[in-house]
């Protein structure tokens, strides 16, 4: 439940105040090169120094514990550890028993009768995607030259995105965003119609990343306003290049070989410092409830590096899976 | 590649002009009742008899082969065939070589190397999407009495639905749509935060349909516009419901008990009756093409009793798997 | 639960004495040659025309109902399906609620509540090896030119098979016997350390076959008896090439490309003429059974073909893993 | 391809001489009391202080980095590292091009194409099974009050074990042995007929575990030479109890309420410090080979304990899942 993936597959673990979080990645080749300073840059463009960020301090230095030998992977499961330091649950004693507003406090509750690690969100935290980082930077390597970029196009309904966080952020509020990525360079041919679409498989992972609610390929939610002959992708060439590509650069379910393109909604980050109304769960008494801690006021701003992770784990399996799907 | 679920698992089979096609479904609890009538009414519901949809005719009738015995589901594995009588393969000669626009049969060329059938879309064909429908109906039985029920409420922009099929199909043209989902009665903690969220989850089934180009829960993209304030729901008791349902009754992946609302969006039926632009992929030509065949004008009218199906097959999976996660 | 394997799966389902049995089979290459009469040699090795077998009578013709297009695998899902044509259920009424001994009638009861098919053993009947048998013609057709032959060696504790099935046919009894397969021309590096050992994939196919007891690679329970220098096998060239083979081809779970050997322990058929003593799981009461049907003196006569097509299963599965696992 | 299990599922990672080794158990129930000294008995039985294993000096300490928080599991991912300290590499050196006869050294080389970290077996390494150990002590809780046992019956085909292995041992050889373990208080009902057997599921993990080569329930191989009158254990109550138990407890692949009971075969250790002959894979000449480092005489002293977590794996997978297959 807490894997994914078919060749390329990782399972995840941690908590966001336990002592650790990390991933095992299995199914990696032989002889990629592979150290920890690899794993640098794009875990810095997890934690932007920007407003909006919280101000939780970790060095999410990686540990890389097995997998690896003489700088290269051996082909056996990658571990990739980080420690927790800059701990202080103290703060979340308040919600044990009064669940915020739109976290998954209560449904934790619920699926784990009250033995689950409440603090900072425990192992539902936005934290974990760390490991979902680390993976990505694995499988980016797995899939070179291909290129996979995803930025942030809007945040709170506005294209001025640092303006709009500035503003919700004096206003004690947080706000949503969009982020969208593309790929180029896939080959055409992955994926499959039942069930494991390409879209099926992206979809899968991005709507594991906390706070992701929607997700379109090409022109998604737009197409279906679109008559047949504007969204049809004429072909232009017998490497099935097409002149626009309203599909999102997958048919039937199979990479066409065109850029592969989607788009997430982001919602707006659920911790905020005004007063909200909940419920105590155990006393059934309505209460108010003020969110302590450190948050983000956009969250979107750390997800194009995790967009980015969970479409490079997704396809690098693909390109695995497809490289024995021969013809006689 | 070609099943899905974790307890009650689906595996689909065949082609659109075909000897048949049809579904096996394991792990299904044994004790239900269930006879071959039992799937007319939603197989029904998938040929809605409108203007804008095949005029393809099939009886439909599924044939139930195995893990039924005194009409009683045994608890083996349940096999749900369909023969396919309407077979007109010869106008599928047309398109060997030639892919049409927005279908799947460039990409299969390239995945399959051209031994795919190709006969109107083959495996590809949403004909497949009997036999989810056909998986749908026993997993509706499993969730009794869940309700689950879906509509399309809007096509090509507008909400009025008919009058915007006619004038497309006047046109020779195809019109997209979109369908709402809500699905009422699901206890909460069903799901996982990493990797089978219930989101990620549904969208899996979701875009292995064809056409669905888009997903989204609750406010979905709309989140992105809002704040913190407008979109956090509200917990009102100690039973978790919620005063608004922005989350589309999930939270950190979990169904937190509130109804569990989606939209897909479905792209236009990608055959139309107009000459369109395309290329032969052996000799690497330009050529313009007219699609002859059956099609719909709007295949989103088909959407909705299979957008049920999908909802049930994973919720049925989740509340046989939920059944186990105890707590001591 | 019904299904193996990660790129050449199975499911399986059907009853001895429903409509039909049958198998569908998921990540076969397209471009194979495939017809229904290929079959036919194995599906007629099963059914051995000799003293100690059953006198059932079915013609056991495959149809093959899709995933074949102009006589070739088309890459999609193949089902092979078999209908029951000799049925006479009315003997097994008297079994309904009297477990026979050795039989799964009690444990299917405990399991399925009363609801399983329980005529002619239903689901867990060996006849769901014409299944795997037909799985196992196009497995071989994957791994050409791998030989893989399996012969019975013993029954009844003596190598002539022949006279002891004589003699336990005439005292109403059955015998059990012994099974050896090689496997020929597999390459070095098939398989996992953990957990998909070669005999760890192999034992489980091979221990679901109705009646196998014992699964042993190379030497097997005499390497027990054995000392280190008796058992290790020398190596004598850069390609692997070993002296003795007890390791029976596989050293950390992982082919060493010398023959691949197992052998398995069939036990004797649970079905035998004379009167058995067990307790009717209704009243509580004990009372004799005699089974009647038609049944096999020695089972073991059938399990030859159904080895070589679990190992052909297991075997092209890891050939088709194995084409992806690649070293920079 | 290193993940094993369905609901209780476990992921294996770490080599013999790197930084560390371990494992994560996903779906785990919640609330299951654990702290890291529960894991020392079955670690220290792991480690018989015996003439006959080896005098690497490892405190094997767990240290239980998540999943559990004030002392009891929270049903997220429980991870339990190991950390190795008493390295000594130097001593592999000599074998990096020069496979021991017996061992993965040869696989290893062909799978991942040289760069497995080769050091006293790396992740093929018996260490490993620390991790499977310390899963069986999380799996024996879920079980409780289910009993486990597994004992050394026969060392180098002698009930005189510790005579065996000092002989043995003065010989600077090595011997094999026999474990037989047996399962209490399993209700009927777990498994599945085809593929899932009980057998099925248990002789997969037990093939995993390095140096067993065979595998047999109930009376095993000794039922080949037996009749159906011998074999067939007869039903005495209406709760499936029978006289004997020649089945080993499984009946078509379904638990049948008596003992489950299984032996397996353990070969010789694989490392004598006798001269042994091998080939350089790099220049393909013939050499002589005496193995360093520190070995056991006698292998099978260690498995008990690896074979009762084995099974407990199994069982408290197949449990968790039992407990939601219903029957209306």
């Amino acid at each position: 439940m807490n894997s994914f993936g078919r060749i390329f597959r990782l399972s995840i673990y941690g908590e966001s105040h336990g002592p650790s979080l990390g991933i095992i990645l299995d199914g990696c080749p032989a002889g990629i090169p592979l150290e920890e300073k690899d794993f640098d840059p794009d875990i810095q463009r997890r934690n932007p120094s920007l407003a909006g960020t919280t101000t939780r301090k970790e060095a999410d230095r990686p540990q890389l514990l097995s997998g690896v030998f003489e700088r290269k992977t051996t082909g056996s499961p990658i571990h990739v550890l980080f420690v927790n330091k800059d701990i202080d649950p103290s703060v979340y004693e308040a919600i044990k028993d009064v669940p915020r507003p739109g976290h998954a406090d209560f449904t934790a509750q619920k699926k784990f009768g009250g033995f689950q690690d409440y603090r900072g969100g425990g192992h539902f935290s936005g934290r974990l995607t760390l490991g979902i980082v680390a993976a990505g930077v694995v499988a980016k390597k797995i899939l070179a030259p291909v290129s996979i970029q995803a930025r942030i196009t809007e945040a709170g309904g506005s294209t001025k995105i640092q303006e709009a966080i500035e503003a919700a952020s004096k206003k004690q509020d947080s706000i949503g965003g969009i982020v969208e990525c593309e790929c180029k360079g896939i080959p055409p041919g992955l994926g499959e119609p039942f069930f494991d679409s390409v879209e099926s498989l992206l979809s899968h992972i991005l709507f594991s990343i906390p706070a992701i609610k929607g997700v379109e390929f090409g022109s998604g939610f737009r197409s279906a306003h679109m008559t047949g002959t504007e969204h049809n992708d004429l072909i232009i060439d017998k490497d099935g290049t097409t002149e626009t590509n309203h599909s999102g650069g997958v048919n039937g379910g199979i990479s066409n070989g065109n850029p592969i393109q989607f788009r997430v909604a982001v919602k707006p980050t659920s911790s905020i410092k005004q007063k909200q109304r909940t419920v105590n769960i155990k006393t059934g008494q309505q209460t108010d409830l003020v969110v302590e801690g450190r948050h983000d006021t956009c969250i979107a701003l750390r997800v194009p590096v995790i967009v980015e992770a969970a479409a490079a784990i997704v396809l690098a399996d693909l390109m695995l899976l497809n490289s024995f799907s021969y013809t006689i």
